[in-house]
């Protein structure tokens, strides 16, 4: 099928390895000179510009609205909170020299930004009337990671982080959970994935947070993705940076902060999510091209011209494209199906007379023939049926590895999900870890309630507090 | 009129004052607790917003693809083309350390990023056939200024830089002057300010760039403000970065490169350009909001009732906002006004009866009654004459103020734009600066032909180069 599918490394034999060569032979990302440092090319930017475009309009259509903040951070404003800064210093890149002059103040490259909107907060807020303030920027923010991995971990990364400031802790930790359900929503609807939801265990939570929510997602290999996160910090950040209110009874209250975010690590679970051997597989929503149209004979005329009609008919609502290279057409399969176009449409000579094309979707390469005058129809409903099929498919392999235990006795080496009972020991944490290589990912929502209250650690069975998903992570 | 506008300084006594008023009232911007960086607040945001979606589009339109480049620059990068590291070296911030280890390589936070295009280049363009590349990100650059004023100057801010290579010398000209004109016209249609377009004299060329084209804006103290260049680098950086491809004879070559910007300077130009002393005057393509409804009396259920009523049919089309707090209607037609809302919509009991609205345009006041049921037509014809209106009054005022001098002896203290023959010498641009703090604008197109062959500098009287625009200068 040509050299594009060829380099591509099957997953059963290197799960890392065919990752990696999705990324570069799709041309998404390129490594650039600095370490740690990706470049997003083009197709790979035009994901995230995609994503970009329906989460801000989400965004603002409950209320938030977009500012941006400086890009650093004076060392003593970081230091503000001591959680905060504790979990943040050992990985900022700090700026020492402005031209040729010493700081007088170090400055890091912010990591993340709590400390700068409570400091403008602080400047903003001083009566109930002032709030909310529903908050967000779009920027590429620096962790001074000693790995990197494609879209996974990287120096430098992009996102949005969302911070707002409420005036009770009800209205705070109810918009914590509103934004999990935004992103969980984007998740299973725009990108086909789907979700477990819940709350961090303590060791696990966002440094400063009373709270912290989080979107687990299942990869191919059974590895977990933490794809986005949610935090409510009760008024700890307020008292640290002074962010009152005068409230309705004219007394005077600190307010209540959330902040959320979702990066460009979510373009990897896309990735691990849907794609196959054969290269990407892309939910329609977020596709830089949705709809290939490829003649199969680029020298007759008649097929170039009908390729041209077909295109026209569909281009006011989807993006498209039509490949006249001299590249052959089997090539072009495979290079388009390499690069996770969720449809192909294919005119021949025999199409031609039945004033027909065929349609070929990538997720399961089924094909159907359709009238060309009918297309724009045609092909709304084909895209409804591959996302429905794309969700179920990646819902059903989740479900077949979701496990529950009581005792880690018969655990193995499983790959997948596993629910168990626990104590949220830092000692059965390590046993988790040192035994199977797993984390705990989260308390799922509805397993906390009293029925649990009974049930005994599966490390070591003393009391447990919660039912808590492990698995190995990304 | 309020407080609003009572805290505006007039133009007249402090220009200066005036401008920053405009900026802190209106919520553009706030200071922040890093020196040098400032808060897009999410008014001033959405400014940028704006213009960012017109100008992406026009971008996209002729083939300009979007793309990330890393955030940071190791030092040993930034010095492969010498005369580039020459003009940024001493307005570079720079990172030493990672966490709590210092780096072996010192990495600077790109104040541009042309060195890092061009290594990208070098890797992925190898034939005739991967050229042209037309690349554009959206980011913000650092450059350790001294001293900052909100939009003008800051160590942060936003832009837009475009980045190409070709294939030909000619091309690449001439793309440098495609964006150029890009550029030309969003000021013009979008923004409705007035442009003077041409090319940098040697000594105002970008740092490594043979050529280098700018748009010059005249302010409404007669100062001139540089909204846009685009430079043309011959092979120069290619050779520096080894950028090479195969042309259609087979032979070696190497490539050609254009590099283009717009930063959120072009704020402070819409603002210098259009506003007054009550307060901001905003394009209507770029307004935040873009109609605001004011029933005179919130507590008439009926007025509340038809406010909605437009709001509803002219919101498909056009950003609005209906106020129906408890200020007085007087309070909120000084608040928006100083917001640079372009019209407002008034229903007060008597429009009522006549089933009619008041639209008021900001720019001039001049207020009209409309049909209801026909507003958003009549909005329509009225937003096409405002924009005809301020462009028009602009370009008035700059016309009254550019002149034309053979010799500078009665130049004087002139406020506006002067354009002499000027040879083009240190010496005389010396004298400029010193004596009229005047700088070189640019060379206008139209006026470099051999008609001013004999043409004698105005400042020495020795042989003229060029006619030059000199102005004072932001």
């Amino acid at each position: 099928m040509g050299k594009f599918v060829e380099n591509i490394t099957p997953m059963s034999e290197d799960f890392a390895k065919w990752y990696t060569d999705i990324v570069i032979r799709a041309e998404l990302l390129d490594y650039s000179s600095v370490r740690g440092c990706f470049i997003l090319r083009p197709y790979g930017f035009a994901i995230w510009e995609n994503i970009q475009k329906i989460l801000d309009k989400k965004f603002k259509s409950v209320g938030i609205e977009n500012v941006s903040m400086p890009i650093f951070i004076p060392e003593s404003l970081l230091q503000k909170e001591k959680d905060h800064i504790k979990g943040f210093a050992p990985e900022v890149a700090w700026v020492t020299h402005g031209g040729s002059e010493e700081l007088t103040e170090r400055l890091c490259v912010r990591p993340t930004s709590e400390v700068l909107f409570c400091s403008h907060f602080h400047n903003i807020v001083h009566s109930w009337r002032d709030l909310p303030k529903l908050y967000n920027q779009w920027c590429s923010v620096v962790r001074w990671e000693k790995t990197s991995r494609p879209f996974l971990r990287s120096v430098e990364f992009h996102w949005q982080e969302g911070h707002t400031v409420h005036s009770s802790p009800d209205e705070a930790r109810s918009f914590t959970l509103k934004m999990l359900d935004l992103y969980a929503n984007f998740l299973k609807e725009n990108l086909l994935i789907p979700v477990i939801l819940g709350k961090k265990v303590e060791s696990e939570k966002f440094a400063g947070a009373e709270e912290t929510y989080t979107i687990e997602c299942m990869m191919k290999d059974g590895k977990a993705l933490q794809s986005a996160t949610s935090h409510y910090f009760g008024d700890g950040f307020s008292k640290a940076f002074d962010i009152k209110f005068t409230n309705r009874d004219n007394k005077t209250e600190y307010a209540y902060y959330t902040s959320w975010g979702l990066s460009t690590r979510i373009i990897s679970s896309i990735i691990m999510t849907h794609s196959d051997d054969d290269g990407l597989v892309l939910p329609p929503d977020i596709a830089p091209i949705q709809i290939v149209v490829i003649p199969i004979n680029v020298n007759n005329e008649e097929i170039v011209e009908t390729s041209n009609r077909i295109l026209k008919l569909l281009s006011e609502k989807y993006r498209t494209k039509l490949d006249v290279s001299d590249q052959s057409a089997g090539w072009k399969f495979s290079y388009y199906e390499m690069k996770g176009v969720p449809i192909r449409i294919e005119i021949g000579p025999r199409d031609l007379q039945n004033n027909s094309c065929v349609v070929c979707r990538r997720d399961n390469r089924r094909k159907q023939s359709f009238k060309i005058d009918d297309i724009l129809n045609s092909v709304g409903k084909v895209f409804l049926e591959m996302k429905e099929d794309m969700y179920n498919s990646s819902l059903n392999f989740i479900k077949s590895n979701m496990f529950e235990m009581s005792s880690i006795d018969r655990l193995g080496d499983i790959s997948g999900f596993v629910k168990i009972p626990f104590c949220e020991s830092e000692k059965c944490e390590d046993v988790m870890k040192n035994r199977f290589c797993m984390s705990p990912r989260c308390i799922p929502f509805g397993d906390n309630g009293n029925e649990e209250a009974n049930m005994k650690c599966a490390v070591c069975g003393n009391k447990a507090k919660n039912m808590v998903y492990f698995a190995k992570a990304y």
